[in-house]
């Protein structure tokens, strides 16, 4: 079982249409394998569509959201104090029980406090880092973010992981796929099922790649970026076929958030013809690229229109590995191998989260809105935007506009680009709205939302002497505690 | 030779990333060919497109512009009084040279007074309109579009070939399809060269399907029409291959213009994630889908960043019969046959022209832009919108906008929907626009006009009594000429 879940838009990669067509392998997969055009992530944001995925939930059952303030994305900076909670069960966890070694390379984010280190949580190896690879980078205002190895840091980004942000050259995307190629070799040799989580940021502002990559795309260090994560997944394929274990292996890739608009056109991706990105529910926030391949078991060139989420990955890979999902607790994710498989639809709704709102829910080809905002007035006078160039009266609002008693409704196979609202007095509308607020309904009633783990920040739960830091002469000193809950402007 | 032509956007085809991907047989095609990802038509608008392909050469050269007014696209409406001058070459008269059997089906739209009448420039046959099959359809204040089957009408649109502008429903493409795959069986039985031109128009409002895809698609009658061309599409290859004479036919599907947004969604296509469409010099008014087929010749899987455009058809087609192009005047095509074979890559700008004025043009990954125009602020409030959902400040403007001294330039690899200017003050601005510019300096000072044909409109000249008329008793009373400039809002 192979996850590659990496920050891209939908229309990043050639086989959905960038006009560039810079990635020949990811393109190949998709003719091997199936292409979902449907699929979504869990969350606008990066670290609670992680949580969804390794958890099968929706974060606001498993608690990467926040209720400071309303409809607010909520990130998992180093001064978070929550994190994974011990009662959520990880896909880890449950796949050790079928005698899986599981190992995930590249970003965690799903907090940085010892208890919520990802060892503790079902993985057996870790290479990577708890947080992004963001600033400030002096150590001073908040520490450089630490890279581990298992259980120990072994260096910080910026000192010992070098990222120029000069030039944009780093090495890391070469790491990662060693430590991926390695992993998988020694699993092969051991007749071992494992679980690889390839979970990678260079694609993340600020984008990188290493020296045979830079300047090599027609979209710029984004594209580099692009191309040596292509590159990669191409020498992962290799190896897997090279090993003879690739029938006996199921690979998916996946975003867990849209292309981030904000930071383009240099840092940032690609949502084809969909509106707005990263931040929003519009379909630019979490309509991802998936690709599902397994050589023969999926037959190539399959495309597939079935709604599916980053939630259901856990459900699927469970089934793959003859588990059940737990019963004692809700699970957001289906099982997409009837689909993948046998090539079936199944009916179910895909619900757009933002913080502890419901903002929106498709079923079928119809999305309701219910709740509309890209970011504040403030905020987008300061230059910030989730939707540069695109401006749709009533749509993309500044103010959170309230439609939970006449929800905008748009067609989304005539209307992908959510444009044209559907008029209110047509019977098509009616009919929509009465069944999707009766799942809406059904999904409230029901609704037990977790314990929030992104409301309190505090600058001394921060990175400052990681395990480990001290045979590195690593450790730093935290500034006193001062715990209040999180603002997050968006 | 055979060339599909038709109204499809750039973003239409399951191979360009459309999300329903409904277009196996074109997807087919280029993967089995060569997918040509930066083509471009020679016109926003459809006629001085058509034009272009069959002469080679700008619309500014073989007469298909307006001086009217400035920069304006111009129709070629039932009223005109131009068409295609005489002292134009057109692909066919020069393919009859080399033995070609000629055939048009669908829509010429070179003028429909009979001097203009495509069997005098080089046809051999014809199946279709003179015009576009829009409307009033009343035969009072303008006569309905007749039909033609080679010198004479058939009957008229509306009449006897009947499309249901409440249900979208028309059997035409029917039998565009049948009236192909005859045209071919009957060349082959002769085992004759020859060029068939198919350009059909169930993509263009009011769009049509037959009636097995009413209904079918996701895209709603849109894309019912999309799936119906590309069924036919798909039965014109089959048929090819039937008859042995898939690697003696060069095939090339393109179309005449963006798709049509104000025309959306019901009507109208995608541009993917390019600025704008059809009216336009942004990208999503001329960039194109553009698929080359010939197997056995052409290596499936091809993709070429050649760019590329309708002209390009005239001249690779012609060297395709061994002839050379015209050498008495200015031809705007360049041979793709090495590009296509042999995966050249020819350095050559390609010029975004607007009725009489140069707006943009592109060089490399580079494209300046010396005047911006959507349109005026009065049709916009009119609700005519050629850019719906899409604003870009200074760039999508509602007054014609000159930055011939300073023109905007945009990097269409890392900013393919021209939402961000370069900075002036750059050193790549400024070697990029030195280059252009020395380039567009040299195209002014060696063009040679064509005189406008597209200036004169005439209520007398509609086609009231087309040759045949008299025979089907569809003879109608012209009434008085009253020539008058023409006036085109956009």
């Amino acid at each position: 079982l192979l996850v590659f879940f990496l920050q891209m838009g939908w229309g990043d990669l050639g086989a959905f249409g960038e006009p560039s067509k810079e990635t020949p392998n990811l393109d190949q997969m998709a003719a091997e394998g199936m292409l979902f055009l449907d699929f979504y992530t869990a969350s606008p944001l990066c670290s609670p569509s992680r949580a969804a995925l390794l958890t099968g939930r929706l974060p606001v059952r498993n608690g990467f959201y926040t209720t400071n303030e309303h409809a607010r994305n909520a990130y998992t900076p180093q001064d978070i104090v929550g994190g994974i909670p011990d009662s959520e069960l990880l896909l880890p966890e449950l796949l050790k029980k079928a005698g899986y070694v599981n190992k995930i390379i590249g970003k965690w984010h799903l907090g940085h406090r010892p208890q919520f280190h990802p060892l503790k949580h079902g993985f057996d190896e870790w290479f990577g880092s708890p947080n992004c690879h963001f600033g400030p980078y002096n150590n001073r205002e908040r520490p450089n973010i630490p890279v581990y190895r298992d259980w120990e840091m072994v260096g910080r980004y910026y000192e010992d992981f070098k990222i120029d942000l000069k030039t944009g050259e780093a090495n890391l995307t070469q790491l990662y796929l060693q430590e991926a190629l390695d992993f998988i070799s020694k699993q092969q040799a051991g007749q071992q099922p494992f679980f690889l989580y390839w979970a990678i940021d260079a694609t993340h502002a600020p984008v990188y790649a290493s020296k045979p990559f830079l300047g090599t795309s027609q979209r710029g260090l984004y594209g580099d970026a692009v191309r040596e994560i292509d590159d990669s997944i191409g020498k992962i394929r290799n190896h897997l076929q090279q090993l003879g274990i690739s029938e006996n292996t199921f690979v998916f890739f996946t975003s867990d958030n849209g292309a981030a608009l904000i930071s383009a056109p240099k840092q940032g991706g690609s949502n084809g013809p969909f509106l707005c990105g990263k931040q929003t529910t519009f379909e630019g926030g979490m309509r991802e690229p998936a690709i599902a391949w397994w050589p023969g078991h999926i037959p190539a060139g399959g495309v597939s229109h079935q709604l599916g989420n980053v939630m259901d990955l856990f459900t699927t890979s469970l089934s793959l590995a003859g588990l059940q999902p737990p019963s004692d607790r809700q699970i957001d994710g289906i099982d997409l191998l009837p689909v993948i498989l046998q090539g079936k639809l199944i009916d179910r709704p895909i619900f757009y989260y933002r913080g502890n709102e419901l903002m929106a829910v498709r079923v079928g080809l119809y999305k309701a809105h219910y709740w509309t905002w890209s970011n504040s007035w403030e905020e987008h006078s300061k230059g910030i935007d989730f939707c540069p160039g695109q401006s749709v009266s009533g749509v993309t609002t500044h103010t959170q506009e309230e439609h939970t008693y006449l929800p905008l409704l748009f067609h989304l196979g005539r209307d992908p680009g959510e444009k044209y609202p559907l008029s209110f007095a047509s019977e098509e509308y009616q009919q929509a709205v009465e069944r999707i607020s009766g799942l809406v309904k059904q999904h409230k009633a029901t609704l037990v939302p977790g314990q929030p783990q992104l409301n309190v920040c505090d600058q001394a739960v921060m990175n400052w002497s990681p395990p480990g830091c001290e045979k590195l002469g690593k450790c730093l000193k935290a500034p006193e505690s001062d715990p209040k809950k999180c603002s997050w402007p968006h």
